[in-house]
């Protein structure tokens, strides 16, 4: 069987990649080269204040492991290699003072076999080169657009600029004494009427010899419900299989995620398991496909354009209203990431009802460790290359590159069955990135996505024609507010829309120093962690005007925050509920973003870094069940003696149809509440909503107070709604 | 040296592939097995009248070209091959009762070396095998659904339903006695300043021994620009060098389409020629991209969406607005085309001005000559699959054949300058065929092209997004015109639009029989020729209710002709011009369609079969011109007291400035010419339209005479313009 040897790493930086560093520090593997010289000179963290400004000078100098072993084996017990995860970003490995390996590229893992070593001290060394910079290019991502390195970590409206380099995924040496396992990838085809799975087994052999392979699949339950066997007699094999009735892999709200488990042996000629490779798969179909009606939907007008793009996603024949966020790697350095924090970050989306992720393209370093618990929690994962918001110009260098880097990522994700979609990049097509469908690179990815994972859609770039992003505060420049923006959008899907919101009091006291908390202002801490001046729109993204003309100027920290977390938490729902209400011309709604990189002070995120829920997660929560009581709401302000006018919707997206029940609609204004209506809704068919009356109600007399608008449903509590207005302020934005 | 050697075919049809025919005739190749057939037999020609329906039972039989010929050469002194350039559809190919090829397929040229053969009787056969439709599809063209042919055939609405098999593409013995030349390809790259060509030249031979291989490159003077010798001691050679300021290749209108020759020399060690290739080739870069100003098109509101997409043709750095038509196979026999009709069609499409022809996936089969023609004349080709209306579902049988037979187009194709971008096939992505940016058909054909011919551009259908189809008449059934229809219309390109008219007199004559003649009417050979009921819209193609409407019942069939080409001819000019005011958003109009494969009796048409123009065509010459004064015009029918408003143009497509000038605009009416305006230019940009003055003149009293508009600008005469509009007929269409 395989052993694996842990090394021991140093790491120091010097001027070029041919000069040894004068000075070694012990490294983390993995990990980044950042975190290691901080931690040896007890920097502060980097998350703290402005402190990640004392790591500028780390992107432009080399950065050299090295670990020093004896030979682990003598001649003819095993051969030794060192096995790697990958580096990042650009690096050549030296043994014993030769160049054994060169690479540009993050995601592409590599083997190298070390052959015959002394013993006694031998050298292994990781020469990391600066950070890839477009030669002539601004400060900022454009100096990204030719390497295939997440552009956000060169500074974007919430990531600090702070460039990781290192070994970012596991490496060490193994020992292999036998034949092994190079790979075993189990491909599936299920049948039309999804009741049976065509399977095969590609198996490629290393090594000695061998006797027999054997591949097993477990059901759930430990099973063998299929196996074959063959002679190992050849470096490659394959076995194929059908499998009646299997149970199939379903995204979260439609179903089990079910997996199986398959299990490829290698056994010596006398009998004895040599290696083995277990992987988990789940069985299911998916497409892009025109939403229900999308057919239909012809122009009566001439000259005629074309039918909508297929934009709704069908998993195992059923069209999905995709809900979900977008995801960024959760931390500046990805080799830091730990499989807890990514195991928290999907929990909290399964529990907040979201079905899709999306792995966006500015911000693709995730460990496959997030894929598995995407997998266990049937997460559906829109996954992109890493390309944002530049102009990847094709030129050779970057075409084979991108071509390497984009095939590695491929194979390696494809055995997933959470991968629901590939997608180009990030913003490709707007005028700030500039690329179109006709641009090499993007033409590259389409090519490689059709010629090695066939079975899933892929996109160029988000948003193609149909889809839109933003917007990204509760209200827009000219006043209008979301609840006026969204339901005047005609799009087939909102793959990015934010409410930007504070991040909680006690939160911000662990990175803002205490001499800034309050009031919070431009120019330090709060700006540096992303409260002012951060994106385009004026005052992003805390937005403390606004905030103030809702609410009046707030006293206390503890009171802005509330302030600024009802905005974002009422903002969020309505963009939400509005998405579900267009179904099914809608059918994607995809906040930006899930998570953040490291503490913002104000931003569209649902979740703190690392993995703390703000209060918005749990107001999409309830935005996001599969069956609710909701209202479209024409503004968020009201005055007493206006006329109040919420038409009222019940939201289905389950595969199980509602009966006809009654929703009662209350008004709680200050002390007071009013049932100001009793819907009896008429039963609604799976998956389908139910457009309900529109109400009219003269508000009542009141002043500076928060009114709640309350949905209940009778015996289905679960399907209660409410929501929160604002009442008898002035109006100061013109609606 | 090669030689050739031409067969005599026999032909005749049986029930199945095993079964020979029991009776044979004589047959051309290339041709096809219905003209043959009808030859033989004397039958009437299947143009006239309804005489086609006679062929109907030819599309289920199996039909079996038989040659028989003497060993030409003793075992020794050569090989003898067969060479065939294409075989419409299925079929194999025996040879002294063995089968020795079998291929499903049109496109893919094939040779067969027949090795040694007796002296004596030898039989060469190929079995053509029945028309390919797919089981269970009605009657129509969703038979072809599953096959790569073109899917007119099976009846469109100027198409009768017809079904072609046979020889199609020329076909011969070959003898190769030594060495030869299987291939040679130049390929190329120009700098991005245009002025230097990086060439590579990949040749690969076959046969016995040789000596040296020399390529030369000629400039269009026969002058040798640029050589390079080799050695033939292996199977392929790739010369490769740079020519400096080479002259380039440009469209029509925007500069010469200048052609360099290829020729590459094999030579036996003794210094003997033995074979040579040439090839002539264009120098030029061809591009996609989005419009001036459409980076700057920035959606304020959001949610916001992507830019507008990469519809305009930049040629040598140059954005061009595509002129053009629809090109079809010239003939219901494709293999029946000669040179000559190619010639001309290319020939009348240079001279009206055109530089863009699409060639439609409904009717792909056109011979290499047409793209040698396109080359020297400069006329731009869109090049499309054999893929139309249909949903060509991506079983594993089709894939593999649209896979061979797509790879087998693309580099036959890509020599010629003249082909500026490949496309999936048409209206794909409607409802009436229900196919998507995902089918895998369309993803293959990016994924062949992008990896055969990666310089051009490639888009899946037309319509995509931003394109449109249609109207196909002067008038909408509620009444709208073209002159309101395009005004309104806003999209990018223009790819198909018809304005139908009647077929000239004459030309009626010679196949609509004498007693049918006038008036026109349902039902007989009128109907046949699509004049009656061809289309969706009443009264398709023909439409005699709207020229009654717009003329009254006309008395002969010369009036009823001349009222129809009327509304044609001004419909054209009407769509052309404003498609062009639209520039730069809009950079294409092509109409619906060039070219006819049979005597149509009315429809889009711009030149009848099989060579003969419309009066369509000198009006759209005419609203080609690079330079002309132009109108835009409300409607076509006014009456007397009414405001006259025409919008006054100058229409600059023209790589040249117009200097300022003077348009003096008259309207004559009866035998009155009334001066109604002096507009003093100000000078246009090179490619740069200029928006007028909107005239505005009150009608003079007239009654039921045509009036003319006419735009004659002082000192340019190849400026002037005219319009014919109806004065003062009754409205009967609402307007």
């Amino acid at each position: 069987m395989r052993q694996e040897i842990r090394l021991d790493w140093q790491l120091g930086h010097s001027a070029a990649a041919g000069e040894r560093p004068v000075k070694s520090v012990p490294a983390l593997v993995p990990g980044a080269v950042q975190l290691d010289w901080a931690r040896a000179h007890d920097w502060p963290s980097h998350v703290q204040a402005d402190n990640y400004k004392m790591y500028a000078w780390m992107e432009d100098v080399h950065w050299t492991y090295s670990a020093t072993f004896d030979r682990p084996v003598s001649t003819g017990e095993g051969r030794v290699f060192f096995v790697c995860g990958g580096v990042d970003y650009a690096f050549i490995v030296r043994f014993n003072d030769e160049i054994v390996h060169e690479q540009e590229g993050m995601f592409r893992a590599f083997e190298i076999d070390l052959g015959d070593m002394p013993a006694g001290d031998n050298r292994l060394e990781v020469v990391v080169f600066p950070t890839p910079k477009r030669p002539g290019a601004p400060v900022g991502r454009q100096q990204a657009d030719q390497s295939c390195k997440p552009a956000c970590s060169y500074g974007w409206d919430w990531h600090p600029r702070l460039i990781p380099l290192g070994i970012w995924q596991d490496a060490y040496l193994e020992i292999r004494r036998d034949a092994y396992i190079c790979d075993a990838e189990l491909s599936y085809e299920l049948n039309g009427t999804l009741d049976s799975v065509a399977m095969s087994v590609a198996v490629t052999l290393g090594g000695g010899t061998a006797g027999a392979v054997a591949w097993t699949l477990l059901d759930p339950d430990g099973i063998c419900v299929a196996e074959c066997r063959g002679q190992a007699d050849k470096d490659s094999l394959l076995f194929t299989k059908c499998l009646s009735h299997p149970a199939l892999w379903w995204p979260n709200g439609h179903g089990d995620p079910v997996l199986y488990v398959s299990v490829v042996s290698l056994y010596a000629p006398d009998g004895r398991l040599l290696d083995q490779k277990k992987a988990r798969c789940g069985f299911r179909t998916v497409a892009l496909v025109v939403y229900e009606g999308g057919w239909e939907e012809d122009s009566l007008e001439f000259p005629k354009p074309c039918n909508p793009p297929p934009l709704t996603l069908e998993v195992n024949g059923r069209k999905i209203f995709a809900k979900g966020s977008n995801f960024l790697c959760p931390d500046i350095f990805p080799g830091a990431v730990t499989a807890a924090t990514y195991k928290e970050l999907a929990a909290l989306a399964k529990d907040a009802h979201m079905n899709l992720l999306r792995v966006w393209g500015g911000s693709t370093a995730i460990k496959e460790c997030f894929y598995d618990f995407c997998d266990e929690m049937g997460l559906l994962v829109w996954q992109e290359f890493p390309l944002a918001c530049n102009d990847y110009a094709g030129s050779a260098h970057y075409l084979k590159l991108l071509d390497a880097e984009s095939r590695a990522i491929i194979k390696r994700l494809r055995p997933h069955p959470c991968i629901a979609m590939w997608c180009g990049g990030n913003e490709l097509f707007n005028h700030w990135s500039r690329m179109t469908e006709q641009s090499p690179a993007l033409r590259m990815l389409d090519r490689n996505c059709f010629e090695l994972d066939r079975s899933r859609p892929f996109i160029k770039t988000s948003p193609v024609m149909g889809m839109a992003h933003g917007y990204y505060l509760f209200r827009y420049p000219d006043g209008a507010e979301l609840h006026q923006m969204m339901p005047r959008a005609r799009y087939l899907a909102y793959t990015e829309f934010g409410c930007a919101g504070p991040s909680p009091a006690e939160y911000l006291k662990t990175f803002i120093p205490e001499d800034e908390l309050y009031p919070p202002g431009p120019g330090g801490a709060w700006e540096e962690h992303h409260a002012f001046n951060a994106w385009e729109a004026e005052g992003t993204w805390l937005d403390l005007g606004m905030i103030i003309d809702y609410f009046g100027q707030p006293e206390t920290l503890e009171d802005m925050v509330r302030y600024g977390e009802i905005l974002q938490c009422e903002g969020y729902k309505c963009i939400y509920e509005e998405a579900r209400r267009q179904k099914p011309r809608c059918s994607m709604a995809l906040n930006w973003c899930y998570n953040e990189p490291w503490p913002s002070a104000a931003g569209n995120s649902l979740i703190n870094w690392p993995a703390i829920a703000k209060p918005a997660l749990k107001s999409i929560a309830r935005s996001c069940r599969p069956l609710l009581a909701s209202v479209r709401v024409v503004k968020f302000r009201w005055n007493s003696g206006e006329l109040f006018n919420p038409e009222l919707w019940i939201l289905n997206d389950s595969p199980a149809a509602l009966p006809a029940g009654t929703v009662r609609v209350y008004l709680n204004i200050g002390a007071g509440q009013h049932e100001i209506f009793r819907w009896e809704h008429p039963p609604a068919e799976a998956n389908t909503n139910i457009a309900g009356p529109r109400l009219a109600y003269t508000l009542p007399e009141a002043q500076g107070e928060l009114m709640t608008l309350r949905l209940w449903v009778e015996g289905r509590p679960d399907m209660d709604s409410e929501y929160l207005l604002l009442m008898g302020k002035e109006k100061r934005n013109g609606l």
